[in-house]
């Protein structure tokens, strides 16, 4: 994996943009070169690797491109929650400004698409299909994201779904286009495409799992950062959901108090969690995607030892920190 | 060209997008119905008629395609630009909020490569390449706009090629898809393009002469009305290069004033526009446009009869309302 990690970032920190307007392509450059770990388009090489394609130039187009529209999202995204980080460095519109924000997403958007029609002409009907529905997902994704986070309750399937669309099936994407460049069948293709949804999905309820439960010094961010902001995660959502009535106002309290007011609301909240246990609901999913995800890869009709790197990617991704 | 507007308006207007997130896809819906000429779209098709393709049918995904790229740059541009109105009606942003500008517009852009996908996929990378050169131009030109707001003068190239990149380039790039998708080889691709570019450059340079001196009971807009925001247009970037030191003040004096300050604002505007002939500059360059337009019409290798409609187009656009 890590020979295609290196192949993924060399690429991407060395594309080339316009010099100007520099208000335009500084801030393309800029998100770019954030860094992080590449996981999606690295993702892209793997899943052409495990369908035995050799030649790495031709998938990294694809590659460049999940990265490009996930950066998009994040560029987005951060100004319409008005994120003040990412990845601990200044957001592009709290850097520049909101409209400068929205013009470099949408050229790195654009940017996707430029790369995506570099890959071979022969599948570029299936992978243009597969970006543009991966990126109205995610699109659909955040626009839900946006509409919950003003309701009082929300329910289960609801959550779940929402965070299939806006993280899970671009992971699923990004590992679909390395299959259909490495002529993999539709069948073939809907089966490494399910494999990445449901690591996604597990990787999801692992994170909100991690807020709350975290190791402190190993975690990296605040541990109880999502209950403080009242974020909608599975332990919540979990919680509205199996709660006795006799706990409900307290719960309401919770919610309705800053943590300047009530110091203790992680804490409460925590206690809460634990009563209903809410952590173990949210392990067992994160089970049943995880399970659902080595049976999706099992299923897949390539040589045992081309699927070890994927495998070893996955059992990183969900074990981390726990 | 009549049966082409009515094809077009159809295919738009029958358009299906997904029932929810309704804040996702209302906003789509709205933009796409609130009419207008649909002048781009139907460059497509007749650009494909003058080539001699008679299947309608195989171009509308891109003459759609070109329609959904321009509503997603409205969206997103009146966010930018904070515009309340458009076509007489609430903008995105006003209606909803800028969030929901942000990602309907997002959401229109890749409905746009959706579209463009379904074109002949022989054709495929070909018109791939100029939506996505035509999409970065038109976000460099908005951003090229932005910037120059704030400065207090402007170099008159500088104006040109922010027009060309703002709104020319699509009608050029509209006229090359259906060439494109008509067989056309690169050369009559380029000779079509660029009599959209250039009639667009006359189009454009018409829209800041008209704004000025257009007949108030059949221009639609508030005559003066660029000159009351101290708008970029042709006209005050001429006088700014051409007027002596003596009548800087003035035009300073101006330019700071609120129409509600100095009610004569646009009259003592014009004059200093008429003192230095800038209407007659506006003039000259829009005919050396229009002429260039010509002349490529008529480079063109394709029977006289077929270059008929988009010439009537031509003239329409630009001896309108003069």
């Amino acid at each position: 994996m890590q020979h295609l990690q290196k192949l993924v970032i060399e690429a991407i920190e060395t594309s080339q943009f316009p010099e100007t307007p520099t208000n335009l392509y500084d801030p393309i450059r800029y998100i770019l070169t954030l860094g992080g770990k590449r996981v999606r388009p690295v993702l892209t090489l793997m899943a052409a690797e495990l369908f035995g394609m050799q030649e790495m130039e031709e998938i990294i187009p694809a590659a460049k491109a999940v990265e490009f529209f996930h950066n998009f999202s994040l560029i987005h995204d951060d100004l319409m929650d008005q994120a003040p980080l990412r990845r601990g460095k200044t957001t592009v519109h709290e850097k520049w400004d909101a409209n400068i924000a929205i013009l470099s997403g949408d050229g790195l958007l654009v940017k996707a698409y430029e790369e995506i029609s570099k890959c071979n002409p022969v599948y570029l009907p299936a992978t243009l299909r597969i970006l543009s529905k991966v990126a109205m997902e995610v699109c659909e994704g955040q626009q839900l994201d946006m509409d919950y986070e003003s309701r009082g309750s929300l329910l289960m399937e609801d959550y779940l779904e929402m965070i299939r669309l806006k993280t899970s099936v671009l992971l699923g994407g990004a590992l679909q286009l390395g299959a259909i460049l490495s002529g993999a069948n539709e069948q073939q293709q809907q089966l490494i495409y399910d494999f990445g949804e449901n690591v996604g999905l597990a990787f999801q309820l692992q994170d909100d799992i991690l807020d709350a439960y975290g190791d402190p010094d190993t975690f990296g961010k605040i541990v109880g950062g999502d209950i403080i902001i009242n974020k909608k995660t599975f332990l919540l959502v979990k919680l509205m959901e199996v709660i006795a009535p006799e706990d409900v106002p307290m719960m309401q309290h919770l919610l309705h108090a800053t943590v300047e007011a009530v110091p203790t609301k992680v804490e409460d909240m925590l206690k809460l969690y634990d009563k209903y246990q809410v952590r173990k609901s949210a392990d067992e999913l994160k089970d049943v995607y995880t399970q659902r995800a080595f049976e999706k890869m099992s299923a897949l009709d390539v040589p045992k030892e081309r699927k070890e790197a994927l495998l070893l990617l996955a059992n990183n991704l969900l074990v981390r920190q726990q």
